[in-house]
């Protein structure tokens, strides 16, 4: 089931610096996108278009998509909350587009005020919108199923309700369906139960990839039976930016350095060098002097002889 | 591989106090050991008899020892790193013995100014001397493979190397050998490779814990895959005591409180409550004002509707 190498898709730009106080620059963002793009980092969520009033650390959205498809050979995803976000994505040039649908119905009313009936109908107006481009500026449509694995407001989430959402995304148009533990609930075997359990619906190709926190410290353990169980895309932040927590070490997302470091000492390659992710830390630093970056990797230091995963050899 | 209980053994009194600058006093000592077994911990590494000169945090393990071990059903266990220790670890009446024996021969000269040669003799003379007790005193005698996963001065140990080791202590007369990933370099991948080989020489029934730290974040998932290959004790220490870093969230010792959360949200019964467990944080906190304590779950508090593992019913 598990694949010699993975993709790693940093959110530190989106999901990341959407949770911050303090607002990156433009001209900041745009750097450290360069940077981990020539790190290696193949994907990046490099912003979402909600509203700049909502949240200002993403109002430069627009200029940073124009920026980072620039980049050669870099895959610019974005967060969009409805088919508004979606029309300004799409006139961005991003290439892939993300549209979260909360599994706990309490929660989607609460965070963006619709039921589920109402996403769903964001999702299919989202893939009319794309319907209608021309084919190679499509962008590719997630449909991401958050707090898959349980939710602050209604606990666990019954596993029929979350396959019937992953139905109705694919239903509605979107490729593929992600999974997502906004609220760091899951476990190595609840990872394993759901990931097979919505394949089970949507197919093994349609959920290819993860989201997921380290709110209890798990993360990495979590993504390990993801792995194991074929997920092959890795979402994670630098730094672990974004967890803006009260309490040191208490990152929200799964920390880019420390999730690389696994994969490349596991010998699964992750085409990122990183040494060069690492540097990009001071750039985030300079950016953000209040923001405190975690990650134990890049404390304690690369072991003695580390090489890293060979990269794998194209099968004729 | 796997079960549905694992055992977690506390090394906090020891491998975390003596890592520290701070002397926990041994009033306080002996509350938190009687807290820890109140919440269901039922193996605790108490200290270790070393040269009070070396390490006066471990100046008290014999009156810790005669206290822990009046605690009805725990198993009280040391570190000792020579004859000497296992006589006064015998005289005070502990349960099981743990010798490190650094399969790194760099790091055992610098360590303990001893070669494996020297080590392998001081195995062979504590199993004699555990010979002459009569045998409802003898402890259970553990040679622990130190430095498993790679060494800070060697890097990469040759996995013959580290083999021949495991077969010398059971042919010594340890009872069982254990690995630990004293340097944090371990990895998933490692960690199920070098299980499987130790495994191919000694037997399963003499590899049954391990030892692993979190010095790169990777501390839960080597749990994990040790846990899927088989393995059934781990050790761990509370608030991840005994890092003692110089950056916050750089813990070397796997968190004992994520350790049993990820257990027990996996359905893997430790017999831990995990509430009472992270009340001693508490306790550990007013003895050590100074001591960074570490973990995640104990931050972020339990998930809504977090049951635990089901107890398991003995098989008939």
């Amino acid at each position: 089931m598990t694949t010699n190498s993975v993709l790693i898709s940093e959110v530190g730009p989106r999901d990341g610096l959407q949770n911050c106080q303090a607002i990156m620059p433009t001209a900041a963002k745009k750097r450290w996108i360069t940077a981990l793009a020539a790190a290696g980092v193949k994907e990046i969520e490099v912003g979402s278009f909600v509203s700049p009033k909502l949240l200002p650390q993403m109002a430069d959205t627009g200029e940073i998509v124009r920026h980072a498809i620039e980049i050669p050979g870099l895959e610019v995803a974005v967060l969009v909350p409805n088919l508004k976000g979606a029309q300004l994505a799409v006139e961005a040039g991003a290439h892939k587009i993300t549209l979260p649908l909360s599994v706990s119905e309490t929660h989607s009313l609460r965070n963006i005020r619709r039921t589920h009936d109402q996403v769903i109908d964001e999702a299919k107006a989202i893939s009319d919108l794309i319907q209608t481009l021309p084919e190679e500026r499509r962008p590719h449509f997630e449909g991401s199923l958050s707090t898959a694995f349980g939710c602050t407001l209604e606990g666990p989430i019954d596993e029929a309700v979350i396959l019937r959402c992953a139905e109705r995304l694919m239903a509605a148009g979107c490729d593929e369906v992600g999974l997502s533990d906004t609220t760091g609930y899951g476990d190595p075997m609840s990872m394993k139960r759901l990931i097979r359990a919505v394949r089970g619906v949507v197919g093994a190709e349609n959920l290819t990839g993860v989201h997921l926190h380290n709110t209890r410290g798990l993360g990495l353990a979590n993504v390990l039976a993801a792995y194991e169980e074929g997920i092959t895309t890795f979402d994670s932040s630098l730094g672990g930016l974004g967890g803006c927590p009260t309490a040191p070490g208490a990152s929200g997302n799964v920390v880019t350095e420390d999730l690389v470091f696994m994969f490349e000492s596991m010998g699964v390659d992750t085409g990122i060098d990183l040494e060069a992710l690492m540097a990009t830390r001071e750039l985030v630093q300079a950016a953000l002097p209040d923001e405190d970056l975690y990650g134990f990797t890049p404390r304690a230091g690369l072991p003695l002889g580390f090489k890293g995963a060979p990269v794998p050899v194209a099968a004729e």
